[in-house]
């Protein structure tokens, strides 16, 4: 039992408030301190809540001197709200409910499908918009620094051309960071891990589209992270009918304003994203479904799948015009590895354990980026948390990219010719003879996505290995490096190019070692599973990432090999460390409920990690008391049982944005006595206030309201879900996890709550 | 208020008992008894129980007289049993869990992972067995009647291959049908119902594999429901590390004995069928999900591919070696489309409308089918209820089969060029010229699947329309009178057969009436929208669908237009009628768990459609009145509330399979003092019963043992999930559907019991 006890005080040893009574994690508005270290569950007053104490501590994978490491890390103080994705069955909401017809709920339903429909519409546009600037700005930037180049080439000031692309690098970037920096820190990083935290049930503050999007298009890269992220942001924008950061409301949808139907949305809103991305509706399906959905819902899946595939449609028609060939919609896709031609035998037995070979080391590469990009995390948050540094440091990567590349371009001698069937958009000759380009150019002057497809499809002899190599080693630190700058930028597309590099490298080899070389005739095969065997390695998506990769490069006939290497590539990893996503999430604080409990938590039981006391209200309570309480910033609980009176017995839960719209319209029982006609208080002022509701202190209360009363009994949710106090932390975790709660009413056996106080 | 008690009291109307006190449906071994109009939910004294409470009365979508016509219907005596996907944490259970060392829980991890590739293998391996057997049984028969009919063609006697044929066919299935129906009532139809009900936690009785897989090579059928259920049996005995059937105990994965964990290697089974089926791991995985699973759980998911990844494997890995192209992996599948060649415009956008039009139509014919089949199923039902019978109904339908096939041949007169590219494995010449084959014949005189193979890739002009629609038309009322014959067979195969030929001729017609008939060129093109359309008409699954028709085509262009289609199909289908599996899992009486409770019953609560009173039981009980519980079979509960003796609060539950084993193993309070060293009654105790736990009766209780006391404190659940009453029934469903449920006790606000007796 001792250890029991170290262990739990263990993980609250971090808070500043220093004890069990004064610690409310991820609790309301209140920021969520030191949880750097935590992510499994919390109690706030005889309630749990989604929060903290440590997983890292109970698996027992960190060491102590990690945890210190980090727990000295300066902290971001952004506010995580939980999201709740219990309805409050109120009396209002179920006399809603119950006067709603069949035919009203039919109605709702079929916007449900409208709003998928236009999420997938949007989405689509706007990945065809993105898309369309993306390869305009790209097309300046590469065509300015090759004529340089070129000019220079002879004259031998390739001095110039270096500062020139370094410089115009630098500026692209410095765009993007700016922004990041200075106005929307939350747009940082690729944006998967915040919707995969959001799917999970914590929001994640401040992330505005418009912002957002401007960034990718300056950032020049299609990517997946950006586009999901877009693809999020409209399906909540759209789905509530209305504009927080524009203020405009348009009346519609007004049903789903509530945490339950805006995260359905965002779900699907994140599956369109990768769907237009990579022109992968039901690799989109899957990556909402494997990185959030907790509760498997068939309709749902039904309706994101249709937001997916309208995602793709929209895209497609529109390039289809962009491109002169309206109606040809079978390219699909933002990010396009070209079509591998489907040969009868594509692979044969003998490669399997090659394959697998090839996922081992991605997984281990994989883990080394993890890790490398681990330890510059936790530098760049304790040094570099200022945004001018941060935009620095941004640039900083832009001209060192921009110099390496350069140099690796220069000292390489790996000149090929410039034949008819050559796709390359911009081939640099520079020191080759005439007809002939640098190969190591292809693979650095030019955009990523470009650059994959090239190692893809280019037939045999198109590079030579110490290009690859070089090349592998070199962007392998670069794309470490650059995850994680304060810029919108994705690991998907780097991890690619780094895995086709090395995937092409070791077809070369495999071709040169053996005797009968042809055999093993097509290294883009080899660069295709090398390319998923990194990614996978980074990200450790199997199920989604198998479907995406068939989908993007059209060819079913790799699916199979494709997994597996995934499988190898996420076992082998694991081993060694989380994948990149869930590293960041972790870092960046976030009260992450995991796929579930702790094997060895059964010894821990509800009494024990809830926290104590807990804030009850009476059913009929003074307003001074609930503005007191709702003030208390040392308290700053987010859901209060409500009991009956001197027997302390549970009747009901109340949520603190409950209570704030209550007080704003001043709901007091001897009000409405004085004032009959007064307009009973309805739903929709719920949902008017959501979901930014205003703080208690924005709210007057004069000194006579303080000594009115508030009836709870018609706000208040009179069936909270509870669990005795007994409960052991697996069983709690799965009623959490299945249901997408927040707040679990701890009972004992007398159904009064737990450590109750008033 | 009038209006609720009038529904609720209707939903009971059916049952024999006449009132809530004595109606426990679904309720441990109780028959279930005219629940066919029902399948929500029900109370058992104070317990919800999966159960009854009719979804269709709620919904309103069925007429009385409809449910007037069901009701006398005379009832399959089937004995459902629920499963209980919750833990029962009792203190032996948590003694366990908290004795086990992280790294044994590794170990069970690791065991979970083996079992499901062990699982994938075996399933794999049967899926050859299966499709040697089938193509040589099929090659004997057909060689036979081709023979004869090209021998009688000349002479004239063509009656007598008639004859032939007819015979053969009605023998074939004879054996079949005899297996099914004296042996084998469970292994009926396709399997995929069952396997749905299962995996919504319905245990579907007495389905054992010998016999089944038996019956699908007799059957001369390669089939996806056979295939995932052989899975789902297979999947079921290697968990368990024994079978029952053959009562051989390995004494292995005894951990892995309870319905949570047996509950999900049977999802990997199904998964690794469908897989072997069609060479769709993904879409195995995706069938597993969209049929099966309520709950979410990524680690699950992972091991479902890694089972559907082995079984498609090792399937490919024997038939290479059985075709002698050893380690050519890249032809998936038992079931086998044949490759769709990669185009560069595979459809164009003015085609998409014509694809919703198929869409539509196919939802419409599916709907068409699936009502004749409905209708068919109740006469089947009320009047073929006799083993006899319903074998000689099945050998009707082979002879009628024969007979109209060769019907249809003999005044065929279509005959096309056998040209050097023609594949047919059994080209019949009949009344043809020289160097001609019956183009009829070829749709009819073959496994269904080759034919589907011949429509989607013949080149244009191999089919006259003629021959299509009669085809058609014919086939879809054959297979229509086929489904839900006492043999096992699927439903899959003759809907992409109907479809791909109205599909066809869709894309012949269209040829022909455009000015510009070369556009529309591939009619084979329109046979796999037509053949999608079909199948999604009937079977209402999309996601799941599409990726398997993708994987089984072996081709990610027409996946759009598929997933389109499929959309469309089920949209329109589902404005008329459910979808095949769903009617059929209804008129079986399954109690159904659906996805969401219907959307106008908030105005019910837990209290209203409990059944009531509820047994329980004291925490120290006398053995003669838990003897007297159990035996009882008008209140044949399965699960008991155990309450502290005055007070009436609850303090635990505890299962009948529990009671029955420790009455079985006598472990009485007086005994226990007696003789001090007996030994402890332990989980394992437990998990040897599991999953047949004797009847009560088998069990012999003395006079003097019935004046016994039993502790049930150290084995009851101490923390069984409660609602109050006032819980609204979709609060309630969810919970049910989320934690997959068995019991829920519903407690007042003193945490009593409701209409709690001893």
């Amino acid at each position: 039992m001792a250890n029991i006890t170290k262990k739990v005080s263990w993980s609250s040893r971090g808070d500043e408030s220093g004890g069990g009574e004064r610690t409310p994690l991820l609790n309301g508005s209140e920021e969520v301190r030191y949880t750097r270290q935590v992510g499994l569950l919390s109690g706030d007053g005889g309630m749990f809540h989604i929060g903290r104490l440590s997983t890292v501590d109970l698996e027992e994978d960190m060491t102590s001197d990690e945890v210190n490491s980090i727990d000295c890390v300066k902290v971001n103080r952004f506010v995580f709200q939980s999201l709740d994705y219990d309805n409050s069955e109120n009396q209002l909401f179920l006399e809603e409910e119950r006067r709603m017809s069949f035919l009203g709920f039919k109605c709702l339903e079929i916007s449900r499908w409208v709003i998928c429909g236009l999420i997938g519409f949007l989405t689509g546009l706007i990945a065809c918009c993105i898309d369309i600037a993306v390869e305009n700005l790209a097309g300046v930037k590469y065509f300015v620094v090759k004529q340089n180049i070129e000019k220079f080439t002879e004259v031998g000031g390739l001095s110039i051309s270096l500062i020139l692309w370094a410089v115009l690098n630098a500026a692209f970037v410095m765009v993007g960071a700016v922004i990041v920096a200075f106005f929307e820190p939350g747009a940082a990083g690729s944006g998967i891990p915040q919707i995969k935290c959001y799917l999970n049930g914590v929001k994640i503050p401040r992330v505005r589209q418009m912002f957002h999007l401007l960034n990718v298009v300056v950032g020049c890269r299609n990517d997946e992270g950006p586009m999901i992220h877009s693809g999020a942001v409209v399906a909540a924008g759209v789905s509530q009918g209305r504009s927080t950061s524009l203020k405009k409301d348009f009346k519609i949808f007004e049903y789903f304003r509530r945490d339950t139907e805006k995260r359905d949305f965002v779900s699907a809103g994140a599956a369109a994203g990768v769907s237009a991305a990579f022109g992968a509706p039901v690799g989109g399906v899957l990556f909402s479904l494997e990185e959030g959905a907790s509760f498997w819902n068939q309709m749902l899946t039904w309706r994101i799948f249709f937001a997916s595939m309208i995602s793709t449609f929209t895209l497609n028609f529109f390039l289809s015009i962009y491109n002169k060939k309206p109606g040809d919609l079978s390219s699909p896709g933002l990010i396009n590895f070209g079509r591998f031609e489907s040969d009868s035998v594509a692979y044969n037995l003998y490669e399997i354990p090659l394959f697998i070979v090839m996922g081992a080391a991605g997984g281990l590469l994989g883990a080394l980026f993890n890790i490398l990009n681990y330890w510059l995390t936790i530098f760049r948050i304790r040094y570099v948390h200022q945004p001018c540094l941060q935009v620095m440091e941004a640039m900083l990567v832009a001209a060192v990219t921009a110099t390496v590349s350069f140099a690796m371009i220069y000292f390489s001698n790996d000149c090929q010719p410039l034949g008819p069937d050559q796709s390359e958009d911009y081939p640099l000759q520079l020191f080759c003879a005439d007809g002939e380009y640098n190969s190591m150019a292809t693979a650095f002057f030019n955009t990523p996505e470009r650059s994959v497809r090239s190692l893809f499809h280019n037939p045999p002899g198109s590079y030579n290995p110490l290009t690859l190599s070089l090349f592998t080693l070199t962007y392998f630190f670069l794309a470490c490096w650059t995850y994680g700058l304060t810029v919108s930028a994705g690991v998907f597309i780097p991890s690619l190019l780094i895995g086709a590099a090395w995937g092409r490298l070791f077809g070369i080899l495999l071709a040169s070692i053996t005797p009968d070389g042809s055999i093993w005739a097509d290294p883009g095969k080899y660069a295709l599973i090398g390319a998923a065997a990194q990614l996978g390695g980074i990200v450790r998506m199997t199920l989604s990432l198998t479907v995406i990769m068939v989908e993007a490069t059209g060819n079913v006939t790799y699916g199979l090999p494709i997994m597996l290497v995934l499988l190898t590539a996420k076992i082998v990893g694991d081993y060694f460390v989380e994948g990149l996503y869930d590293i960041h999430i972790k870092l960046q604080s976030v009260p992450f409920l995991h796929l579930e409990a702790p094997a060895t938590s059964h010894w821990l039981t509800a009494r024990e990690v809830m926290s104590a006391p807990v804030t009850c209200f009476n059913r009929i309570e003074k307003v001074g008391t609930i503005v007191d309480v709702l003030s208390n910033t040392s308290t700053n609980h987010n859901g209060f049982p409500v009991v009956v009176p001197v027997m302390g017995k549970v009747c009901g839960l109340i949520l603190r944005s409950q209570l704030i719209v209550l007080l704003k319209h001043k709901v007091f029982v001897e009000l409405a006595r004085s004032r009959l006609t007064q307009r009973k208080l309805q739903l929709k002022d719920f949902r008017d206030a959501y979901p930014r509701f205003p703080p208690i202190q924005s709210i007057h209360i004069s000194q006579d309201e303080r000594e009115c009363m508030m009836d709870l009994t018609e706000f208040m949710n009179p069936t909270p879900y509870t669990v005795p106090q007994e409960t052991s932390l697996p069983r709690v975790f799965k009623l959490f996890r299945a249901l997408g709660l927040r707040h679990l009413v701890v009972v004992d056996s007398e159904n009064r709550v737990s450590y109750c106080v008033h």
